[in-house]
């Protein structure tokens, strides 16, 4: 354990059973810190990186998911005697949970809103009430009372309850979604603090949004319906055991991820094309069927209910719950010089969303810090940001101007009540604040003022700049609390506010409504720092629910991810890479094409007999974390030594617990084994919920017996030879979805197997780690 | 050739150097049949299927696509010296060539659309000012007449200059994505005869759309522009040559694809879905933004065009040149009951559709047989269909009342010119034939016209069922003519005017408009025939610019697809199925499981030494068409016979050419071939241009001369164990998009390759064809 002192608290992880998923790596002796830490042996650099992520400021360890196709002979065995019923009941089941999903989204995103548009409209109502009053100090305190108080309350339930909670969660389901489980991102307790988290952040004024928190609240829903009840209920243990493998977790939870976009923005559409250009690692033509499903469901929900609330039923919930921007009384023919306006327009869109990037980045570094400390130190900075908030809201109308109402004016002016375009604050009757009317208001209030039609002159220059400046800023520190918080809202309010200044400033060009640059301006942020395109351009659409000027939103959205492209990564990768989640991209890195697999891998690694002495199993099992062992028939089963296959840890502590062993070296065969286990028995469990080592209770005089381990064994791994280049294992091992890859030597003679690929082996810092000289870069 | 007496015709070409793709089967004796025709010799049953494919009713060699990364010395010392300025050229030259897809595709798309509109507009206007004099005879005459002589024109051109143009080219397009390279599917030709023979064809007044033919042209045009003036212009040559491979061609296809959905429909975000959903079988991130790029380019192309005709310089090309319709005049709320009666409307639209799909390849099948005889018959066959579209077109509004025309009207009635709601036709003035609004207006027109809102009481029920019986059965006997001809606005044709009659019929129970009613029911059709979901629904609310709508269009297509699909499959996979297209599914099938790859493949194959002796190259490369050869390292180039890698049938071709032969067996290396050869002289050339065999001029001395095939191999091909389930063997080789899969033996001391399984070898009926016993449907 010497090597180990000094280093800091995320490398002193490492020795607490976290490197959850290594084999193949060089362990020359049995003592547990060599085995643990082979990289640390061979080249002292550890890849730290690839085995526990940052997941809400704590570090957790990191499983991979393993989609690929089990076939050992059990479950061939019980293909065989599959009946259509289960077929049918298969598909059924994936129907009625795609439909599960859809409405549970669909009646939380509802929830969602009613809460927020509840809570934040008392508090507006109870501030504006006492300003009306000229007590414009109370309606400060009771304002920045209320909001401190929310916030607190968010960060006390997110910090104590469930860390991971905090934050937008749409990297960590993208990270899910490519195959890697860190612990506790799609449990319960993480959904309850999201739902609420969420609600009590938005309602407390945040510079946030409740879009991110959705995605990843739909995707632990269908995380949690595709396990649920599974101990309880007979019946749906009975169907659910179908779902007990990543492959169909995958598909729901791209589902949940999708109906999640899909509620928050009230955008199916959107909603599926997010799940397939952010989310989703892998994609197929029947998920997209699925997905689509889902999310029409959502939609559907989502519209019953507010046709229920139109009626007044529902508080102060108004048409405003659930954001759905009105432009199309804007024209929108556009000429030459119209884009050349939008051509600026795009790229210091672009330039802005990858200096927010880069910031963010910063930022969240020096949060990490601070929420490391501990659950108090979480709220204490939730507070003070609270506070900034608060200040920054109440305290910045006061800058801007009185302007008197217009005269030919619909809508009531100044506003009474809660939303609407134009807040009185402490203006003179028959005049309006108009930053007051974007900060004081609810987030989605503000960008329906920003997006709409006609204002060309609502807004003054300053206001926007005043209200640009403090959200680009308020968003980025906003960001890293310990609350559940998505990016993009943040990122809207900024680019709207950003759009009218530059439609206001270029309006001599074009003839182009200013509500229409707003549009065109938050078109320009996403892409500068979300970096998605269709999806974007889709979720706008459907948000403004105008056709006509979606060349011109395309364009935008093209421009402002080419320039912000050329500076740095899209902010969820950007999170992905600062969390620590090894993810794996579609390509390979040019620098692989260098290596071949046997220069990552290094063995002896641990492998078994295909009947193998219990107390060898037993030991491997405890010495090691391994989650995949090799099995390799030998003379009297073989003519020569040759590889079987691979057996998994978690088949393995089921078949021990079963007890099934011999007293002699002899093949039981699959009809023995299953007198005792169905095949679904070695049905992968959620995460956290599998057998543990410790629940093994083998007595001293079965460590000498044997057990058959042919039935359990997956007879056709991916092998690569070792010669293969890295750069093509990479991909064999990313498109197929594996956990590991047998590498097998080239020339006869030597042991069939050379070692196991896993995820770790293909993350830069470990290639780097063992060969320094390559430059990424180059 | 004993064997192949008395086989069809499709089975007689088979000699004829059609078996372009084979390796790894048995040749047991060096007679050609042998070679070609291995499994005749094994169980008499041939796979036929799998090595030609029907296209445009001829049979066409099949050529599988190649997507491995090649990996061999040269391109690996290539890759070493490649400079930033040629990834920066390569970058641009992406992104241009995306542009001027983009570009060539609107400009065709507007082309397509001018044509046809002032064709079929002047037709439509002779008819209409003869029916006007009351010459009705000679009205039928002119209008029967100009349908012929432009039907003629169509198919004259298609049967003579490019039979592959007939009919949609979705499928083919499908299939060249899946790596399906059928012969002169992208040829030049073929693009100016879809391009033309479509105008013809949509203005000779068949049923039949543009928007199939729309995809077509696209994927043609990027094919053309990936390659285009490789030989003459120095420059285009320096910088294309990094699309010389299949991969970026693919990439190029797809957006080209892409495209024309956009160019047909203007539907930008529907085109990129369409190639998502249904086009392309690989996709990734980066060319989903490539893909929105270009289609944003053709809508502001579309769009500029459509600007500059608004002042009417573009002849009779008015408003309704690109299809657009209007729906948002109508309410969209909706209740209960109309769900219900959507429920019903997408069960029989469902039932509707496949039975289409059933009928339509009967009616194939049918036609084949005609069209296979040759020109002529093709041609005449057009007519026939096109006198039988006129008499229908013309003789069936006889059967339909005149209705006097509404009191509060807007537009003119009876309609004057050309298009409209209120064709006159023989009816007293103050009159319309509603059923000749329909039959003697373009097919956009009619669907403009059965979409129309606030109309319910335009169109008499008797008068939509004939209509509807009409249009169904003259889409159906149309599509397999020799002309360009698009599905998608037949169904939408018929499954408007279904959607109308059902609207009718429940309209006391729903409160839904009628157009809505026909929009619904052509989303029930398209759901029911081609299957798609995500991207119809998104081209219909491209279409129709109404997003309000959403959810009932989602509905309703995913009731009609479910329901289809537990009939048959979707047309596009039908065509391609009939067609004899090797389509290779994501998954592999069930039975696939109970057999090993070694189960399907067959020994002993050809191979190469490390260094092989010119002749026998030579010889191999004359007796059989195989595109792969595995090479093997034996003593003293190694220990043992080891694989070293799989050369390419045109990597050797080249090399021969270049004649560096040796006199004595020794290794040359990579320095001495980069004396002669650049890493691009071994890039795959577009398809039909590659080098053949007799372009070869070896003298006999040469002959006994060797070569080193070291630098040319690809060392690092994929491998699957003899052992390795077939199933996963096929969802390897689909995933990676592999040509040829090396099968490496399980135990030591046998020649180090078994076979080679290439895309034939997954096909269901070799398979099912070597293990009769195998019930695809259990």
């Amino acid at each position: 354990m010497d090597l180990r002192e000094g280093t800091n608290d995320i490398e002193s992880m490492e020795g607490l059973g976290m490197d959850v998923e290594r084999n193949g790596s060089g362990f020359e002796d049995e003592k547990e810190a060599g085995m643990r830490q082979p990289l640390l042996l061979r080249k002292r650099t550890m890849n730290t990186t690839s085995q526990i992520a940052i997941v809400g400021a704590n570090v957790c360890p990191i499983e991979s998911l393993d989609y690929e196709i089990v076939e050992n002979d059990l479950f061939k065995q019980d293909w065989r005697s599959r009946k259509k019923v289960q077929i049918f009941q298969y598909i059924v089941l994936k129907w009625t949970l795609a439909l599960l999903i859809g409405l549970a989204t669909g009646l939380v995103g509802f929830f969602n809103n009613l809460a927020v548009e509840n809570i934040a409209g008392f508090k507006l109502l109870l501030t504006s009430d006492l300003m009306l009053k000229d007590r414009f100090f109370a309606a400060f305190l009771a304002y920045s009372g209320c909001n401190l108080v929310l916030a607190a309350a968010a960060a006390a339930i997110c910090a104590y309850i469930a860390p991971a909670a905090a934050g937008s969660g749409i990297p960590e389901v993208k990270a899910y979604l490519n195959g890697i489980d860190a612990h506790s991102i799609l449990a319960p307790s993480t959904l309850f603090v999201k739902i609420f988290g969420s609600v009590l952040g938005v309602s407390a004024g945040f510079v946030l949004g409740k879009e991110g928190p959705m995605v990843h609240t739909g995707a632990c829903i269908a995380n949690l319906l595709g396990q649920g009840g599974s101990r309880k209920y007979h019946l749906t243990w009975t169907w659910l055991r179908y779902f007990k493998n990543d492959r169909d977790r995958r598909d729901l939870i791209t589902c949940g991820a999708a109906a999640g976009v899909a509620a928050a923005f009230r955008a199916p559409v959107g909603g599926v094309l997010f799940a397939l250009e952010e989310a989703a690692s892998w994609w197929r033509s029947a998920l997209l069927w699925r997905t689509f499903f889902t999310t029409a469901v959502v939609a559907v929900v989502l519209r019953a209910f507010i046709e229920y609330c139109r009626s007044g039923k529902c508080g102060l919930f108004g048409e405003g719950g659930l954001i759905m921007f009105d432009l199309s009384s804007t024209i929108t023919a556009y000429s030459t010089p119209d884009l050349v306006v939008i051509l600026v327009l795009g790229v210091i869109g672009g330039v802005f969303g990858g200096l927010y990037n880069y910031l963010l980045d910063r930022i969240l570094r020096t949060y990490s810090i601070i929420n490391e400390k501990g659950a108090p130190f979480k709220i204490l900075l939730t507070i003070t940001i609270s506070l900034l908030t608060s200040c920054c809201s109440y305290g910045l109308p006061w800058l801007a101007r009185c302007t008197p109402c217009p005269a030919d004016l619909q809508d009531q002016c100044p506003t009474i009540g809660r939303s609407g375009n134009f807040k009185n604050f402490q203006c003179p009757p028959g005049h309006y604040n108009d930053l007051a009317s974007l900060f004081l208001n609810t987030n989605d209030d503000a960008i329906r003022n920003l997006f709409s039609g006609n204002t060309d002159n609502e807004f003054h220059m300053s206001t926007l700049f005043i209200f640009f400046t403090a959200i680009y800023f308020l968003g980025l520190v906003t960001y890293g609390v310990a609350v559940p918080s998505g990016l993009f809202i943040p990122v809207i309010l900024a680019g709207a506010s950003y759009g009218r200044i530059i439609g206001t400033l270029l309006g001599p060009i074009s003839d182009l409504d200013t509500g229409l640059f707003a549009l065109l301006g938050a078109a320009s942020f996403l892409g500068g720092t979300m970096r998605m395109t269709v999806s974007v351009c889709v979720i706008l659409l459907e948000l403004t629910n105008d056709l006509l000027m979606l060349p011109l939103v395309m364009l935008v959205l093209l421009i402002s991810k080419t320039v912000a492209d050329s500076f740095n990564l899209g902010v969820y990768d950007q999170i992905v890479k600062m969390k620590g989640l090894p993810y794996m991209e579609a390509h390979a890195e040019p620098y692989m094409r260098h290596l071949v697999a046997g220069d990552v891998v290094s063995g002896p690694l641990i492998t078994f007999a295909g009947v193998e002495k219990v107390g060898n199993i037993v030991h491997a099992l405890r010495l090691t974390g391994h989650n995949g062992f090799p099995v390799i028939d030998e003379p009297p089963f073989s003519d020569a030594p040759e590889l079987c296959g691979l057996v998994l840890r978690s088949h393995l502590l089921v078949l021990l617990k079963g007890k099934r062993f011999t007293k002699e070296r002899v093949r039981t065969g699959v009809g023995e084994l299953l007198q005792r286990f169905g095949a679904f028995d070695f049905a992968k469990p959620g995460s956290g919920k599998g057998m543990k080592f410790e629940d093994l209770d083998i007595q001293e005089e079965e460590m000498d017996m044997y057990l058959d381990l042919h039935p359990i064994t997956n007879t056709s791994p991916y092998t690569v030879v070792e010669t293969m280049s890295l750069a093509k294992a990479a991909v064999l091992f990313r498109q197929l979805g594996l956990r590991h890859l047998c590498v097998v030597p080239k020339t006869p003679g030597r042991p069939p197997i050379v070692g196991i690929l896993t995820r770790h082996d293909f993350v830069p810092e470990h290639i780097l780690g063992l060969f320094p000289h390559f430059n990424p870069h180059k």
